[in-house]
């Protein structure tokens, strides 16, 4: 049948159809093409899935420019008859009737032309990259856990809440942010009184920045109702060149009102099991093909963790637990420091060889919003670490007790005039409420089993780099 | 029971329940209390529900303060059976057997005490309007319209792209960008020779701004993966002070390979008709609660975009229409000029009295990258016009023929160099496709029959404004 008379099928279902015998049309793009003078056989993926489907060709029936033109690259609809699959690695392919080019690939130029490139390589072509094997199957995992999150959270009765990227307030102690300005950077007004830079005539008529977090915000709207989630992108200006750290990344951080740290301890790990439960039940050829092609350990490790607790500890535990290892540390182990990445990965991937929930820091090395602990030494932090990732989700009670907080806030230096709204939420029916925040890529990483986190965003964002 | 070995429900499934006689355990925020010196009334609301539930308070079995404590906007945990409720408005209702006070609320300063305050009032306590009724619902909607988002394109098997927030592309030509930056603004390094600012030494080694819009990284996702969505923040610099703009704002943009202009406008038809179903069916108690106080004609209105087909009607036709009208006109009608807000109005509620989709702008008015028509006049864009809203979408095919594309970036004078990334899907196996965009505010004030979109988004951005 004649292309323009048909509807076009997704490649997905056209390799689960067992409709054989009859015609359909797929669009898509030419992975490989190989054959002789009289038939061709092609290689055709549309990105619904990581398989391709073949397309067998009559090459004698078809102009002779047309099939010089499919190559790697180029884009294609096929009309044929689906007919079960004469030779191994497929059930089913099409015997091509109709072949239409809707635009060309010059294997001369095309930069994905050759396989096996370098992750570098396919960095500085981002824009193509989604075309790949493995990036295909990153990005349609990212897909998967995007969705598994906005429905683990709303089959609970949260609500996703809408934090803002643009902020005034500089509390979180996150890390260095970026500036938001609508000042022309060559003319930036100054008063001339002060030197100081006249921010009351910017866009905002204030300093503003990038946010680091949307958890203060976020916990005005768990005082009210209930239980709500952020997901949005977070932002460091960081100089930080590792294949850890982006300066822009996304984070999920739900707020939960009447939860206390052990309750949040629990959704912590439920959360996580569920999304991984999600991919292994979602992502199967996705996961295989990383499996095989990246890490051959990936999916015994998502099962590893799916079927363990986690293990629960305090900061004070995993100290005694460092230091009676009799190691030589790059970075001192005492309490009263924070653990580094050495510190997590030998916990978690040497001492208990599991996912490791610690508790109970010293608040002097945690945020002035984290509530306190009868000792007036520790906090009720808690940290989720992970093999091979270290830190995975970070989170607290927070302290709903005015006087305290206000005591925090002062002794930290804080400015307690621009956190006004927040303390408010104290002052106004305060509740118990707990907290935490995951690293969406963080996440990426541990579940496609990639080594660089800049290799499971779209477009990442690092110093010096803002391409795309 | 005692509080604390009891597990909470929430108030919305404690009002669902069936099952009177058993104790049960419920904690939220007061919203009214009233009765006499033996028995009190306390509604109290979780946020889980617009709906409070009552609770009857026997103040003699109760410590004095604690009952005096009870204030409205007071936090509580109560545990008490479960009962048919004697009294009109409610089936069940809370003997209280035990209350525990969490947060007090003085009645003195609680900004919320009384009702009735403006949305202006409203606005300015951002932070605690989630706890009014009317924020309540807004909220909820809001969450149940981005889940539905998410659902409707997974369950077709788009997926899920996050496009960059800051970006160096500066292509789009849909607005004032703010400006990104790591610079020091009192100490914005100049380049001597130049006069120009130095940005290959600001943190990204180039000018960077805020995205106005993730189609152009969208599209690259779409010519790999075939159907994608963004789902984002997206900003414009503009000093707009009105009830239907914000500097920050979420933006929803599908790009799909294969679909032409006709698909697209199917698709956009068929996807906000599903939201509005999903909010009618999942969001019924906040919507009756708006229709009732806030807009009357609200689920008539819903009702009747969902069962009524939208109209199509090109650009040219519009115009004539707009001619026929007779009218004086704010802005001069005439073949070429973009339509204002005034003429869009006119088009859609009065004239038409239904959604309607106008395809085939000039292409002057339009941006580079849209599909030309063979008349080389027009080009294949549409926006679909919402009666109390205007425009709520914007899209068109996207032009895939690399010479007419590179051909218009030349007449617009774009900077090409910049746009290689983008031209490179030209290049190399191009494909048609469209896409188009929805502004997620603009279909929450059509959903809620809210009338200032500041009162649709938790912590609105505007002018001067970047509070919380």
């Amino acid at each position: 049948m004649k292309i323009e008379l048909m509807k076009r099928i997704k490649v997905k279902e056209a390799l689960a159809s067992h409709e054989t015998g009859t015609d359909i049309l797929v669009k898509g793009w030419v992975r490989t093409k190989r054959g002789n003078k009289n038939i061709s056989f092609i290689a055709l993926n549309d990105g619904s899935t990581i398989n391709n489907i073949q397309i067998v060709t009559d090459t004698q029936t078809f102009d002779e420019n047309l099939i010089k033109d499919i190559t790697t690259g180029a884009c294609i609809a096929v009309s044929g008859k689906l007919v079960e699959s004469q030779g191994q690695g497929q059930k089913v392919e099409i015997i091509a009737s109709d072949i239409e080019l809707y635009g060309k690939c010059d294997a001369e130029t095309y930069p994905l032309q050759k396989k096996g490139h370098s992750m570098e390589f396919l960095r500085e072509n981002a824009h193509l990259r989604f075309r790949t094997n493995t990036f295909g199957a990153v990005f349609r995992i990212r897909h998967s856990m995007a969705y598994a999150i906005h429905k683990y959270f709303n089959d609970k009765g949260f609500y996703y809440l809408h934090t803002p990227i643009i902020t005034a307030s500089d509390c979180e102690g996150a890390g260095e942010m970026f500036r938001v300005t609508a000042f022309d950077l060559k003319n930036v007004p100054v008063i001339p009184e002060t030197g100081k830079v006249d921010f009351k005539s910017d866009f905002y008529g204030k300093e503003t920045h990038l946010t680091v977090s949307g958890q203060l915000e976020g916990e005005l709207g768990a005082l009210a109702l209930g239980e709500i989630y952020t997901f949005g992108p977070t932002f460091r200006a960081e100089n930080s060149n590792t294949p850890r750290h982006l300066s822009e990344f996304w984070m999920i951080e739900p707020e939960m009102a009447f939860y206390n740290i052990t309750d949040n301890m629990d959704l912590a790990e439920d959360f996580v099991k569920y999304l991984i439960r999600y991919a292994i039940e979602n992502c199967s050829e996705d996961l295989e093909f990383l499996n095989s092609m990246i890490d051959k350990g990936l999916i015994e490790r998502l099962n590893f963790v799916l079927n363990n607790s986690f293990i629960r500890a305090t900061y004070t535990e995993a100290v005694e637990i460092l230091i009676a290892a009799g190691r030589k540390w790059e970075y001192p182990v005492a309490w009263g420091r924070d653990l580094q990445a050495e510190h997590e990965r030998y916990l978690v991937e040497e001492h208990f060889k599991q996912p490791v929930i610690l508790t109970n820091y010293p608040k002097d090395i945690k945020a002035f919003y984290m509530k306190q602990n009868d000792d007036r030494k520790t906090v009720k932090a808690m940290d989720v670490l992970f093999p091979g990732i270290g830190e995975i989700i970070g989170g607290s009670q927070r302290e709903e007790n005015i006087d305290r907080l206000l005591a925090r806030i002062k002794e930290m230096k804080l400015p307690e005039k621009d956190l006004w709204w927040y303390i408010d939420t104290r002052r106004f029916g305060s509740a118990p409420h707990s907290g935490f925040g995951l690293g969406f890529e963080r996440l990426m990483l541990f579940v496609t089993g990639m080594s660089n986190i800049r290799d499971v965003i779209p477009f990442p964002r690092t110093p010096k780099n803002a391409e795309f």
